[in-house]
């Protein structure tokens, strides 16, 4: 892939750094993924998803309203956000991370054509937001909390930087330079708006900028803006990233997606200015978010309202909020990290949020989605069927989502390799070609592996420097209980260091073969004691899947009264019809019954030894079957749930 | 107070029976609450909450917006809703309630002053909201959903009900009698617009006034509006109480206070019409609601989103909602439901609500508020600070709770008894008078207690027919384990019936002395399994009271590494100079010490087995101290829990 890259020899992925940038790794010099569970969802984004894209922008009046602005329409502005532009933005964005893959003259064309209304829905002077020019909104730049126009801008930012490095276009780019260049003329100490985005994202966009063109400018911009948090400029909200200073914030807060699109931005600017004191506060952030505010899932947020991370341990099953956006967000915050630190955590939080929260966003045909991703789903739940509703749904009103993953399925392989000069770190497991630059040379290694299904994974040389030792680098995940890694078919007695990496260091040649064994055995795994809403149950998880229960798989009862029991092994079985091919994990449960509920679901506590309980003395046995939990309301709507009670 | 009342010689409360209502109690004629506990709670806002109101609702812009509706000044409205003139209402109505126990010139001259602002900002045709007629809304009654136009018309009802019922005077009824009129001209089937609010409130207004003033035509328009509902003329959300038939649903749903306002409506028109089905959908909906929706404080409302009841036990802690107003809406269902029916278990909810989630309401003082009433809130919390914080506050920006708080609180005595022809009712445990009218003749009971600190209850008779029997009856509540009823001084062997009543039926003289002891030992409580939010959790009851924990009687390390030892006893001790007077209930437990709380918080699940948990080995014994549920947050901001974990 990188050969088609028009404007560098660099990587063509999201992240280019600047030759300057100090991070302990680059992103791979080209990457492809071939085959696998992860080419499949990419074929699915490739196939529906994305191709999709137009059809539903014009239906949700997004294309209508940029038609309004460019003055070649008249009518209504329609939809009810003034972000709406962004949906065009990041589908420009998936589109053009699509056509660096697999050419298509129809995609081309539609990019063409959407650049196209895009370009002409600008003002003279570079901005760019229908919401405020057809008169929806009042006055630029007057509502920061909620305008969203930079956020639309940085949207905007990197469709053109995508559209420029895979296919060589300028014209979208050339949009997006104008509108940065009246931002830049706008915002500042001593201009016209002093203050920020209350949605950040602008801020890693032009970082990229930057990058892209080499304008100082930009991040001088974006570092104005990252500082400019905090300061009660907006008001002084944790929703706006408001309330104190990224430096001196001790836990992530507020509005989950504003607050991740901040410390991508922030880790970006750090990689590019060494500022180690913003690098310090994004590990500080990110270990504190993983240590309280993460879901098992990957999920982040944990309050419908307010689209709020909550407390620490406050992890609610039900009510998690875990929008799909937080976990593309939290993808792009940690693959910085990575990148900035070297750490092979951060990828391990990545793979979770791939596996799971990310991908239960999409349904496996590409075609509905979810806003949220709760953990589990009552017998008979109800909800208002809005966009925040646990059923999978066409489009969303407010439709961020649904970009954001055709976006991040369609630039995934960017996220797999990295390279350190001295050789290649594989962070993720996906058969395909990876290669990297050492000493001058090119290095690639070929992955085969039918990972998540098995925990083998082949990896081959295929070209490096000749006379020169360098490095393979495997990611071991925190969730293997075990591996085992084999040369040329002999156990190597070889671990993993404090920062996970697994090193191999030798004289390479082409076809020299490693062999990684994780044990994917299923595992039950419980919460910490202050996670309150998941006390005295345990989930199942395989490799780097977590499993679910769901109704469809548990006839004659609902799931509100299953418990499992925990001291049963666990058996898995590969079901190659089944959603699209999936392992199931069973597990030996019962079925409480009850007679009677009663008046008052209260009483006294008489019966806290569970052997004595009424409902244990009138059970039924019953076998559970957890799916994978990306894979879940492909089936039916009926109740799910990941944590399972013992007892 | 009877003898205060000019328009009537029934009862001078918030429900006051037509002639031929067909329920199974009526009121008590009359009812004082002369000291004790209630006693001191009416005193704080009669000194201190209602005489707030008027600066309050100067200082927050909902008497300036009449002004500007009445054209007394210019400017523009101020406030955030369109239901800011119930605010006004709703404490018009409680310092009405307030006058006819404690006269005060000082208060009848706000309340004249205020009712003269009121009328003067009515339209000629009666028609009567700040917000549509200064133009902030558009167009009268053109949104349904939001506008809030008739749930504000039926707070003015209630108030001008209450005013012309404690003092006669009808300046505020003639008011509240002109709008129903308007709305009365303007809604139906065949009129100018067929709908409903989408915030019921009216219905139950309109039966009331149907009540005071004879004319039928209010209460065909209630029913009306009753059976509107459901039929998707606002959209068909459950939010608005649209999605179905009240008579068709199987349980709460949607927004909880506009549900139970709706209900209440729906009881007082089963109580006048004798519609069978209509009260048969109440008690379902009423049953079904506290066998799964009720916190156990009597809390209702799951969701800050859209103040939602949610689903089926889901019962968050921290989460929960339970909006004040939904607790003083709850008392009113409940009430109109104990009348109707003549069950006693209306009224164990009434006082579960009253003494716990109802009351939590208000600060100590009376001067400050909460609007969301949760059951934890963690070691370090942080939220918004807005209305729905977990931190008292002085004012809301959507103040609708506070002068609910005040109506109840003045109207009280009103829900402790009751008559049905054959004697009397003590729903609730209050010291002071209660009289009735029994076969023609006045019969009055003295009640003497120090419920809720004491379980003993001495009642008095003063006066009755001589030459007849007739019946005391006496609530068992649900929550005590043990009575003992002595008449004179000797033991009686009665229980209660199916009903919950104890009925003691005798020939009485002035001077027989009842004595109930009820056993208020403290307890342990635990929740149907179903309870996700609290599995693995007790919690500790008093009597009628929930306790919990706070942090400023567990310093040292917050709350959140708390574990309870349900098999020690617990014991109890009546604290005079803590929050005003409480009784303390004291368990064993200990805090777990975690060394290092990790970098990730799950594990696998090795340590099911608490006996080899590394936290159990690492735990400092404490003694636990529980505080009743409703006097917290008075003393700080710190953490609170309701339920504990056992281990």
């Amino acid at each position: 892939m990188a050969r088609s890259n028009p404007s560098s020899s660099g990587p063509t992925g999201p992240v280019r750094l600047s030759p300057g940038a100090r991070t302990a790794l680059r992103p791979a010099g080209s990457a492809d993924i071939l085959s696998g569970f992860w080419r499949e969802r990419r074929d699915v984004n490739a196939r529906v998803g994305i191709p999709q894209g137009p059809v539903l922008l014009e239906s949700a009046g997004n294309l209508h309203d940029l038609r309004l602005a460019a003055g070649l329409v008249a009518g209504e502005f329609r939809g009810d956000y003034p972000f709406m532009d962004s949906d065009v933005y990041k589908w420009l964005e998936a589109a053009s991370w699509q056509l660096a893959g697999s050419p298509s003259p129809e995609l081309a064309a539609d990019v063409d054509r959407i650049t196209a209304l895009v370009a002409a829905a600008q003002e003279p002077d570079g901005y760019l937001n229908t919401w405020f020019q057809t008169g929806k909104g009042e006055g630029r730049y007057r509502d920061l909390r909620w305008g969203h126009e930079l956020y639309c801008a940085g949207h905007l930012i990197q469709a053109g930087i995508a559209h420029h490095r895979t296919t060589g276009g300028k014209e979208l780019l050339a949009v997006a330079v104008r509108f940065a260049d009246q931002i830049d003329a706008t915002f500042g100490r001593d201009k016209a708006v002093d203050g920020f985005d209350g949605h950040p994202e602008v801020e890693t966009a032009l970082v990229e900028l930057y990058r892209e063109t080499g304008e100082r400018r930009y991040l001088d911009l974006a570092a104005y803006f990252v500082d400019r948090h905090g300061h009660g400029v907006l008001g002084g909200e944790a929703y706006c990233q408001d309330r104190v200073p990224l430096r001196e914030q001790e836990n992530v807060e507020g509005h989950a997606v504003r607050q991740l699109y901040l410390l991508a931005g922030a880790a970006d600017l750090a990689a590019e200015t060494g500022d180690d004191q913003l690098a310090a506060a994004c590990e500080r952030l990110w270990s504190a978010m993983v240590a309280t505010k993460t879901h098992l899932t990957g999920g982040l947020g944990a309050h419908h309202d307010e689209e709020d991370f909550g407390d620490p341990y406050e992890l609610p099953t039900e009510r998690a909020y875990c929008e799909t956006c937080a976990a593309v967000a939290s993808v792009h915050f940690s693959w910085r990290m990575a990148l900035l630190t070297g750490h092979a955590r951060y990828s391990d939080l990545i793979e979770r949020t791939l596996f799971n929260g990310f991908l239960a966003g999409m349904s496996l045909d590409g075609e509905r989605w979810l806003y949220v991703n709760p953990l589990q789903v009552r017998d008979g739940h109800s909800d208002g069927g809005g966009d925040q509703s646990a059923r999978r749904t066409r489009w969303f009103r407010c439709a961020c989502c649904p970009p954001n993953v055709m976006r991040l399925l369609a630039s995934l392989q960017h996220y797999v390799a990295s390279t350190d000069g001295g050789g290649l770190q594989l962070h993720q497991y996906a058969t395909g070609h990876y290669a990297g630059e050492i000493a001058g040379t090119r290095a690639a290694v070929r992955v085969e592996t039918d990972f998540p299904w098995s925990g083998t994974i082949k990896v081959t040389v295929e070209e490096g420097p000749a006379d020169l030792p360098w490095t393979v680098s495997l990611r071991i995940p925190s969730w293997s209980a075990g591996h085992r890694v084999r040369l040329a078919g002999r156990d190597l007695a070889a671990g993993p260091g404090a920062d996970g990496w697994l090193r191999l260091e030798r004289l390479w040649a082409p076809g020299d073969e490693i062999v990684l064994d994780l044990s994917t055995a299923p595992r039950l795994t419980q919460a910490d004691p202050r996670v309150d809403a998941v006390r005295g149950c345990v989930a199942i998880e395989r490799g780097p899947l977590v499993h679910c229960l769901e109704g469809v798989d548990h006839p004659g009862g609902g799931l509100d009264d299953i418990v499992i029991d925990p001291r049963a092994p666990l058996t898995e079985d590969h079901a190659p019809g089944l959603l699209g091919g999936v392992t199931t994990v069973s597990a030996a449960g019962h079925r409480r019954t009850v007679a009677d509920p009663g008046w008052w679901p209260y009483r006294d506590a008489t019966y806290l030894d569970p052997s004595s309980s009424p409902e244990q003395r009138h059970s039924t046995v019953l076998q559970l079957t957890a799916i994978p939990y990306y894979a879940w309301a492909n089936r039916s709507d009926g109740p799910m749930r990941v944590w399972i009670p013992t007892r």
